[in-house]
């Protein structure tokens, strides 16, 4: 990376003019997420700085943007002897960015929704992940066909389709392009996800699977354990594991995060080994834990530090009652380093219906630079043919204000069911976990095998549980109990958990 | 694989013992036992098993079982542990183990925790392709949890679920079950496919791709050139290709099977090299040949021969007009070498509600005898959910009389399109292929590049056509003309092909 040198004169008019514009940006959210994102970034490490897909508005700038600008998706830094701009400006993002002198030099403005980014270009260096691009994607030479074929018409002005077909396609576009939209104006508003970013599915199982296979074989994989069985079994089935060991029940070559009681649900990242692939459901399947805002910001610079890519499986987030993050793109930094996949069923009742989303940022970009969302289209223009139409216009009524509402109706609905199944389990003196932010409760029997446990209740109640140890052998000694119910079937199953452990 | 002699005395009393065991298994508890006892299987490797999910009960057992009926569910055994200490094995383990059978005859009784297999095993040669399972799947232990779960709730007799859940899904699985029996009953009858080998998914493109992740990445592959582009795309992606080689146009590690006027779009098999995997689409999209009944056993004789798998793609085989097979299980044999692959898209304007199914029969086996519908049923767990219901419940509808019906309507239609598409060009002098008995009429345009071709086309009439080089080299010289579109755009498309090139 280059260097500017010490001598440049510095612009005060465009600090000036900065330092006007965003005090008009100063909504406590937003300082919050740039006082975090300082934090982030450590005075040496402050000349890294990446920004994907960002809408200029220079107009609002108030001074000449530098040619440079037309590198829309490239970025950064900041050279040292700027500091003292740094220092200059008491607020927002520009303090960590570069004021490039004047014309002589060139520099950018670039404004994101949510600040202020003033970038010299001309010796950028963009944060990359040190995850090698799977070879067999760069194998693949054009687009697919049809989609090449497609882009092809798009560039004819004012051409037309003629066939049923083309018309009932571009229904379909329009319609993704509303649920795109609609995904990325309600779940990640302010966060600078939007909604081409957002890949539209027939749900998170799916595209966990999709992005092993953007992954290849030749990655390594973290995952929370106990979690949602089809991290491993997908990572298994892409050959990134060894085999299974039966001493320890796990696969070999996979990082397995024990979470638990003692670590509050949150692993020790200072003894979680570097991987390439980070998986990690916040709430979590099957513990019901959330991770915290300052957890969270753990992982992603957990994550940065390693080059790591974290999948974050959201799925559950609309149960969050408290301030833990519902979205990883809260936290400062995660846009380069972090997928998030998600799913109507938890929200809408949609179990069956299979509609879900994964977001996957521009900045996010493979050691050699190449951004992973380009690969992730390809797979999904290959491999797939996006969720059902009947399904996505489904998913987009659930979005309208009177569908948000109905969602929050349900989630509402199965929260108390939840409260009800936590209050039973605490008051026959079980330590019970999860609950508070997510539809699973996690009772722990401490000492006993989690599929006797299982079959007890089962036997003695004839009531369904899951046995904890199919979430890997974190798992052992607990029960994941469903809020999912019938209101008058979680009562009479409360009545017989009280009536089998009075 | 050992032979059993034909001396041994028929054991009565180990049926006997069975059947008793068998009642006693009713019970939870045991039945988990019995799940711990099969995870530890095979101990040695003197016993080999191996049970794909099956529907029987002990009220199904009736002694003694056919060989023909027990091979359906494939099966194994072991020479050496038909000892008679098996017998005197008051639980479990002898489930599994040898009993001796009469007529000359020994059959293996196999017991999981779900039911009782009874197998007669020793003299039958089973055919077994020379693919190698994929390793990776092998090394998956247990099923996945969910299903997992579900097997050992749905052995429980009168056991009703609780929660809205389980009945749900009770629901969905009526659904789906009855779509597939009538899969099975509307395109396999008398073919010997059975509604347990049909797996209902999102469409034929994504079950390519799951046959793929299925093989894995050390299998090798054929394809027709021209062909739909998803076979070579997802090979590449898998990793089972080389590099492309720009002065070929191919992928390196495929065997491109040349489909030209020359060889009447069937390939030349005596120059054609093995391969692990053949796809084979017909009615060929894009050329719309299809394969003769003498053609067909061609390959599969071929494919046996090298045991190869053919993954036969059978989209547009309602549009047949002649007797060319609508299914390669027409074929004799052919359910040793072949999996087929279809869709609602192209019968019943499904293209965006996204129904397809793939048929694995349970006689094609991998070289160590291991079913392969058993490992895409755990992709299929794994890796998918299942097509919506919504839409199964429309392809339900497709396929009562009336569906069917209104299905051979719109076919009808679309190739009423094709003649008229088809007249036109030769009445222009081009030497037109396919049609028939498919959507796609095959233009050549013999010198001229498909690009070139295509662009030609859209900008001088603003049709779109689709350049045949995209679906291979083989394709270079032709376009694809689709028939599925209102006519009055067919026919105006058509006045407009007159007028360019009158």
């Amino acid at each position: 990376m280059g260097r500017q040198s010490s001598d440049e004169p510095i612009m005060l008019s465009s600090i000036a003019l900065l330092q006007e514009r965003f005090k008009r940006l100063q909504r406590v959210k937003e300082m919050r997420e740039e006082r975090e994102l300082l934090k982030m970034f450590p005075v040496t490490e402050r000349i890294k700085a990446t920004i994907i897909d960002h809408d200029h508005h220079d107009q609002d700038l108030g001074f000449p943007i530098a040619p440079s600008q037309t590198q829309k998706n490239s970025l950064l830094f900041q050279p040292e002897s700027r500091r003292k701009d740094v220092v200059e400006t008491p607020f927002s993002m520009n303090s960590w960015m570069a004021i490039g002198g004047d014309r002589g030099e060139g520099f950018n403005c670039v404004e994101e929704k949510w600040g202020l980014q003033c970038v010299a270009t001309p010796e950028q260096t963009v944060y990359t992940t040190k995850v090698a691009r799977n070879e067999n994607l760069a194998k693949l030479q054009a687009g697919y066909l049809f989609p090449e074929r497609a882009r092809a018409l798009s560039t004819l002005e004012g051409y037309s389709g003629y066939g049923a077909e083309q018309v009932e396609d571009n229904i379909h576009r329009l319609l993704m392009q509303k649920l795109r939209a609609a995904i990325a104006s309600t779940f990640y508003k302010g966060l600078g996800i939007e909604e081409t970013d957002v890949f539209v599915s027939d749900g998170a199982k799916c595209d966990i699977t999709r992005l092993q296979i953007l992954f290849g074989s030749n990655v390594t994989m973290a995952v929370q354990d106990p979690s949602y069985p089809a991290y491993v079994d997908s990572s298994v089935i892409m050959g990134q594991t060894g085999q299974f060991q039966k001493d320890v029940e796990k696969f070999g070559n996979i990082e397995y995060m024990r979470c638990n009681p003692e670590n509050r649900f949150f692993p020790d990242l200072s003894s979680t080994a570097k991987t390439d692939i980070i998986f990690f459901c916040s709430p979590n399947n099957p513990t019901g834990a959330t991770a915290t805002r300052e957890q969270l910001t753990q992982l992603v610079q957990f994550a940065k530090r390693n080059g790591s890519i974290i999948v974050y499986d959201s799925a559950y987030a609309m149960y969050i009652s408290d301030d833990s993050p519902r979205s990883i793109f809260e936290i400062p930094g995660a846009k380069e380093v972090a997928i998030e996949t998600s799913s109507f069923s938890k929200y809408a009742g949609f179990t069956g219906v299979r509609l879900g989303w994964t977001a996957v940022p521009k900045d996010l970009l493979y050691s050699d630079g190449f951004p992973v969302a380009k690969d992730f289209n390809r797979i999904f223009c290959t491999c797939f043919n996006g969720a059902s139409n009947i399904c996505q216009a489904g998913g987009l009524a659930c979005l309208s204000p009177e569908g948000l509402s109905a969602m929050q109706d349900v989630i509402g609905f199965y929260k108390e069911n939840t409260q009800i199944i936590v209050d039973t389990f605490n008051s026959l003196g079980f330590k019970v976990y999860g609950g508070k932010n997510a539809p699973y409760v996690w009772v722990h029997f401490p000492g006993r095998s989690s599929w006797d446990v299982f079959a007890e209740i089962l036997e003695k109640t004839h009531v369904v549980t899951t046995p904890g140890s199919g979430f890997g052998p974190g798992g052992e000694g607990f029960i994941r109990v469903s809020a999912f119910g019938h209101r008058e079937n979680v009562l009479e199953a409360c009545r017989r958990f009280k009536q089998l452990y009075k």
